[in-house]
């Protein structure tokens, strides 16, 4: 059995659900990475009850990783809470004491304030349980790490730059190594689908043999694609090549990924590797298409442009759509889409364009052209392609969507020539 | 005592850290509204020991609310594993069966698939704990409701659409009337801030009288802004009165909001007051100003479009940057920015634009311009403003914090003019 994992993530914020935690997911995926199995992430506020609640049912898991409450205030007490919870005591690490107050020197200068106004918060923050060892400094908090026999207990700062930095480190000292040493990483295949339904996808996996004999099949519908992840134990692989081979029998044809590229970068990927440029002509993703594609590093050398049309007078002055066909079939219509990607490969000077034209709602709708209506239009130089789709859902999902839509439309296009 | 509610959202993916849970943010968020404190949210996967010890851990607040594992197939068992840590029994209401054979009747005929095929879920979807109550149907999972004693259980289908649909018909059943007659909604005043830190917001909050007193302080710094929230108990309007006016007179100069509106939104209601259009022109952004405007509902009576122009030969052609400012100054310069502004203003037919031009990096940085060197420049009928910056961090968060500052940029525009 592989050792689990209890993430306790610590935020009045995040317990208010005024911000996603982003600490609870990193730790995860990476301990899953690492062969450790993260069985659950708890999310409490500032209430010290709760802390001390969620700390001492963390502590039963082989391995317990806190998140938040390592401030100089009084209200960041995860450390006072933690030596509680495990029954052991308190002291000042003097050396630590020593690397922080020469920080917190710094910071008095910087705002022109005496040292004396920091010298509590200081002490506090080099307070670490009896037995700990700790890894830092990023800002003023340290990493602390606290063997308790078999198990293990790591506490990192809050914010999610300073946690991702330490951790790491974390991993390099003598108790996390211990755990890891008898962490089991399972392989991970995987599949990305477009243009299925969740339900199809679940039952062709189940047909071809599904979870279970060390091999663990999760799906997960995102952003319009389906994500399917197989966690091959050791030994397994047999088993997860009937798998795959029988679902590829059922549903390959909706397979376009075995990686974890995002879709921009596969996209931008495929252009490179056939010396081509593209640019975006949008109109209800407003930007969105573009902003996907140069998310991506290095984008510059593919991507060189785009025409955010939401005005028709825009689409006509700078994707040169005839006021005619603007007219005639109006701005939601294939005759624009099409119109809007010849223009913009002419007007931006590329090799492929894609244009996106719909109603994101939640006005703008009719009966003839309701909201979620979007037609993509993608040229090349091998040819062009066009979709009319017709989503479900709100503003931000008809939107999200069609972006996605619009890449896979590049895809297909660029793949095919 | 306000009543406390603790979330449980199961789902594998989840604990993997492969998605972010929404559910619980979204039930916190509208919990605190409704005056019940959430305690914690709790992600657990689909191990049922697991579930199980997160479901009892929960069955100690005075709400539980938990979400996914409702559908058909033998992996959902959060029924099933809330009847044992209730100790209480199963029964299939027949009257849900007979709800949820008519839908699936209706999946199977467009599957063209026997009805047989079905019947085991549906028999095992409408199985219940005794003495619950259900709400529904959304897709062919029902809401459960359970009261035991002071206590009440609440079940969600796990896909947020569906969560939210069923959630306010939730609201009003009786043993939920129950726990919301004995809420206490505290209210919410918000303040928002623009260019400064979050520490010195904090200081200011505690010089201002801090925490406590029945006024509950939050700060949180989100996309390069800081959200203050005050929660006011009924009794406690004298204080947070003090607090905020001892706030403004130290920092308020960077509030830039009282309300909840986005800063997109903030600033397209400044433009529509002014009846002023606005058009973007973006290289290291790629779009992402021009998505964030658009993002708002109804916002194409104002934002008429945008140059993504990341080419030098689209800053050129499209918005008309001198070839010799591109030569002499570079890409990444004032000179070039005010360029993009002034070509966007015209070439759009806009009253405001904003142009953005950077180093977002990983590559790019030279010792002169570095990653992170950001300009910005905004024009409109009242004059213009210029702003150079210098970010830390990923590429992600130099071409988000851009797109905030390009927002700021206009804001501020509009508003001295």
């Amino acid at each position: 059995m592989p050792p689990r994992a209890a993430i306790v993530a610590s935020g009045s914020e995040l317990v208010r659900g005024d911000r996603n935690d982003r600490n609870g997911p990193f730790l995860a995926a990476d301990l899953l990475r690492r062969g450790v199995v993260p069985a659950r992430i708890t999310v409490v506020g500032d209430d010290h009850a709760d802390l001390e609640d969620a700390l001492r049912e963390g502590l039963a898991y082989d391995l317990l990783v806190v998140s938040g409450g390592l401030g100089p205030t009084h209200d960041d007490r995860t450390i006072e809470l933690l030596a509680r919870a495990a029954g052991v005591g308190l002291h000042v690490d003097e050396e630590l004491a020593g690397q922080i107050e020469q920080r917190s020197r710094m910071v008095a200068a910087r705002l022109h304030r005496p040292y004396a106004d920091f010298e509590e918060g200081v002490r506090k923050q080099a307070t670490l349980p009896e037995g700990a060892q700790w890894v830092g400094l990023v800002g003023t908090a340290p990493a602390v790490v606290l063997a308790l026999g078999e198990h293990v207990v790591v506490a990192l700062p809050g914010p999610p730059r300073e946690l991702q930095e330490l951790w790491p480190r974390v991993c390099e000292t003598a108790p996390m190594r211990d755990v890891l040493a008898r962490a089991v990483a399972a392989k991970r295949r995987v599949l990305r689908m477009f243009g299925v339904s969740e339900s199809a996808v679940a039952q062709a996996l189940a047909a071809a043999g599904g979870d279970g004999d060390g091999v663990g099949v999760t799906i997960c519908a995102r952003d319009f694609e389906i994500h399917v992840d197989l966690f091959v134990a050791p030994g397994a692989d047999t088993r997860a090549d009937e798998i795959e081979r029988g679902f590829e029998e059922a549903a390959g044809a909706y397979v376009f990924s075995h990686d974890e590229r995002s879709t921009a970068e596969l996209v931008l990927d495929l252009l490179r590797e056939r010396g081509l440029t593209i640019g975006t002509a949008e109109s209800c993703t407003g930007g969105l298409v573009a902003a996907r594609l140069t998310d991506v590093p290095g984008s510059s050398d593919i991507f060189r442009g785009a025409v955010v049309a939401y005005g028709n007078e825009v689409k006509e002055a700078q994707l040169g759509v005839p006021g005619d066909v603007l007219a005639r079939f109006g701005a939601v219509s294939a005759e624009t889409a099409a119109a809007m990607a010849a223009g913009a490969r002419g007007t931006l000077g590329v090799d492929v364009a894609v244009a996106v034209t719909g109603v994101a709602g939640p006005g703008g709708g009719t009966a003839e052209k309701p909201v979620g209506l979007v037609f993509l239009h993608a040229v090349g130089p091998g040819g062009e392609l066009a979709r009319r789709l017709d989503f479900p859902g709100d503003r931000e999902t008809i939107r999200l969507r069609s972006a996605v839509a619009a890449l896979h439309l590049v895809r297909t296009l660029v793949t095919k020539s």
